[in-house]
């Protein structure tokens, strides 16, 4: 078993608590949240401790930590965790400021400790799966990649504004699937964006609309388009284009049924957010970080993947505001 | 150019009149109806003169006639264009009577003119394929055929009483269709039907919904549901079940839309009727019919194929009404 | 939280203890089995004790019992379980014997037990969403049911010699979802099946291939077609007809991935068999149990229905030994 | 029947030639082309006379010529035609040149005759369906349209030297479907390209692949992939995202077919090239021509039109060599 700290006790750190919970290698030794009464709860929830970070990183029983609090907390916490020599896995993004980022992997790096990163659509089994159709060969050489990223309703307002904006916050999961599935780094994008959905995400200085082009150093090419709404749920699609063909994932429903009427035939919409759509991705993100730390070699993303999609999503925002296309 | 006489100028005789008139292998020499005024529409729309039966029989420009008249004619308009040599297409039943029918295809043998069935579906681009795939070995031993076959609305109930029932007037398609796909002939059926639509077309003595099961001697099996009446279009299906695989037709849609909003994702209806979804076998079907007559050996259903599918619904028929199976 | 033994340590036993071991209401308190090692592993997997069946019945703690023993002992093991006053969820079949599985309702009836039957097809959401719309009067009036089922390679010989022959163990469960969907008893069943697979089943004197149909008193009609052999996985799919349109679920497949190529547009296989498809229905079936045991007033399959299916898997097998439909 | 003059009897003649010589309302009075046996042979086809472009222009008969010949005879057989006071079809594009397109523009107002643009796609079942539902309001307000078009093979390199390269010849299409279903002007346009599949393409100052993304005024995007090489057919897809919905047309196959086998569920390539692709839509495309010339409101493009995706083109070109985005 290797025991585990969470820390951050909100939405996401109770999905990685569950996911830990019932994981047969795994055992939740303690939860760390600001508010007291949401450790407890989701303690009490894994069986688990509560614990401050002093103490948690304190406990030799913690192997590793993961580490689900907000943003703004990440690069102490992951700066601590290192010095403490913990495993540390981290929710994206590593921090909204490049240079921040950059220090956090020097610190892992210097403490020699493994630093993952929560990109949970890379667990996807099926973005998975195009990955490895990819990789065994079936599409040949990757020439163009297409992601259709839609949330289904925008965040409040005052989300917006601590965010990040739509870039750093949204599409950077974007970014990291096209490097990914492109197999080369990106040197260069160009990104329009607007507000088209509600005039008070412009007001706050964000956009809620933008499709964004990137070229990596070979001349491929990835194209994505994201909203902040989406009528028909939560859409995620991807589709990669390549000499020998073409490999794509449609949207998940939640049943094969459909309808025919004297209106046509009608499927389920698209699953209605991201704890439905990658709830598989969720449980197996955490069980592949369980499988390294344990010593096992299993591709996971890293902080490395956190820094680039930080820096292509700080491209992409300065492409969107000053209107022309920025190197990484 | 092969000369062609066209007799009944109803809604099929209409079609089959286009295909020739475009058909750059065919002329159409003359149009024959009991009724004048229809005969003259016809004639006139493909560039042909009006003949009476006799006249048409008897001019030597017409190598080929097509019989789209009423079915309670074909018996003697096949007997009488054989004795006057010209190969026949004759529109399906050959006859309600497997009497009749058997006298039809002894008749043409003796004056060894070419007789073919209008089963228009052995022509549709897509059960053509399913039967390529099966003799391709793509579906390994043929085990069991699914056929769905819908129709709209039910005709009028003054049709339903001078068609011979369900069974001989629309699953006949299906019990050549079964028959076809796998190649061995059906030596036993059984039927279940009822009038769940339409009181009506009960009182007429007919059915308006039914199932059948078909056996081959070797103990394949076909099962067949029809309905007269279907909300989402002219339903179409056909599944082939076998050792290595399974390959299936779905139905045809106008276009290839789908609208997805908080309903889900909606495609199409199914074409609404057979002039829609068969436009392409009633096409093809007579150019194949032209190239036989002209010398080419294509495969074609032939008076044989009309004369078995009776003799299967008249034991289905018999079947739904006596509640057992019945060997054909 | 609910106490249960579960009694049976085999494939189904498993599911079912894990299903229980992760749920917030239950507590799985002890394991039989026949063999100690099996109960063991189980025992421990589930944090639970190894108990013979004495034991589980005199255990106060034990609520309910989870029957998925071999069939032959299921009418004895209701029996002790109803005289124990313990909520029962047994495995289907009920037993091969129809007077047997008679005797197990009434002897559940006289302690006034509950009895709930392992039909899990009925807990898969994809089916319960036909339910749903079908109740919800999507479909309209429902005229004809069409399923298909089949497993992906035959069961070994010994299996069938056991296992009461394909209508009894297999297609039963089709029987069980026709006269759910159809909401009507099935009155009549005609029958046709063969050794098309492999010769060692017919000598065995079983079929392996079969296809059914079902009439109810009111003429609604059912056809099913089942095979022991399917090269693209578990074939699973339903389908239900009636006066306002229709409602098909499809199979489930591991990704929505699709790969285009020269050879056209290819998807994942269906999921390999009954522990991958029926997964969520295994969880949500045991969920159910839970819940009405507790009280609440849910819907699930009771000893009447395992009843109902084996009498027309009785009907059936007549049917298709005798060459006539059978009245149930 | 309205007289039209066809001028250039190449493979897109051709296809104008027959459905003109099909259509009930249109007589195909004379051919044109420079090379006189392509005449000869396209004037029997559809029973007209050769005719030179001065006979053609002089002939009473003829109310309409239709361009169908290379593209640098365009604004001369423009100019004739409307001085002439013929209507006039022309094949796209206009002209290479942005002021010859304007004057040809110009020209044919000044003699107030009728010039409309082959833009084919326009006229293609599905993406009417679109355009249709997105006027019908199922889509709400449109935010972004993405456009996915891949010719199956390159076109040979000496081809590419003479066609103004992908943007002018290719992707002009795609903007002006763009614009047209965007329902506003394009502003800017942003575009990257490369020669990922022969280099050949490259030295001869072209590029085989392309992104392209553009904006309205109001801030509508649009996104373009197109391909001048794709292992699956010709792929023509069209996706249309707004406030209240999506409505996408798919690729478009030769027949419904499905195998499924341990590889999977396989449907038919997309169909192979325009010819297949857009059948109907250039049947359509002339039905609609024929009908404006005989004086009924029919949408159809003008040359304004073609100006308009001629100017966005000139833009891609240069934002692609210069690497930024480009007012139109």
């Amino acid at each position: 078993m290797t025991g585990i700290a969470i820390i951050g006790a909100g939405r996401i750190g109770q999905i990685h608590a569950a996911n830990l919970h019932q994981h047969p290698l795994a055992e939740v030794v303690c939860v760390s949240d600001v508010f007291d009464a949401a450790a407890s709860r989701l303690a009490e929830a894994c069986e688990a401790s509560v614990a401050s970070v002093d103490e948690l990183l304190d406990d030799a029983r913690v192997e590793a930590v993961v580490i689900a609090s907000s943003t703004d907390s990440h690069a102490e916490l992951i700066r601590r965790s290192a010095e403490a020599g913990k495993a540390i896995f981290c929710e994206k993004p590593l921090d909204l400021d490049v240079a921040a980022a950059e220090q956090s992997l020097s610190i892992a790096a210097k403490n020699d400790v493994l630093l993952c990163l929560g990109f949970n659509r890379r667990h996807d089994p099926s973005f998975d799966a195009i990955k490895a159709k990819i990789d065994g060969g079936q599409v040949g050489d990757v020439e163009v990649v297409s992601i259709t990223s839609r949330d289904p309703a925008p965040p409040p307002v005052e989300y917006i504004g601590r965010s990040g904006g739509l870039f750093r916050d949204m599409m950077i999961h974007d970014f990291d699937m096209g490097r990914w599935l492109l197999g080369e780094e990106i040197v260069e994008v160009f990104a329009y964006g607007g507000a088209l959905i509600d005039d008070a995400i412009g007001k706050a200085g964000d956009v809620d609309t933008a499709v964004a082009v990137l070229r990596t150093g070979n001349g491929r090419l990835c194209q994505i388009t994201n909203s902040r709404r989406c009528s028909y749920g939560y859409d995620q699609r991807i589709e990669v284009f390549g000499a020998k063909g073409m490999v794509r994932a449609d949207n998940h429903t939640a049943t094969s049924v459909e309808v025919a009427s004297k209106d046509g035939f009608t499927t389920d919409e698209a699953l209605p957010f991201f704890l439905e759509r990658y709830r598989d991705a969720y449980r197996l993100q955490l069980d592949k970080f369980l499988r390294v730390v344990r010593g096992e070699r299993v591709n996971i993303p890293l902080g490395i993947d956190g820094l680039q999609a930080l820096k292509i999503a700080d491209a992409a925002q300065q492409s969107c505001d000053e209107g022309r296309p920025v190197r990484v």
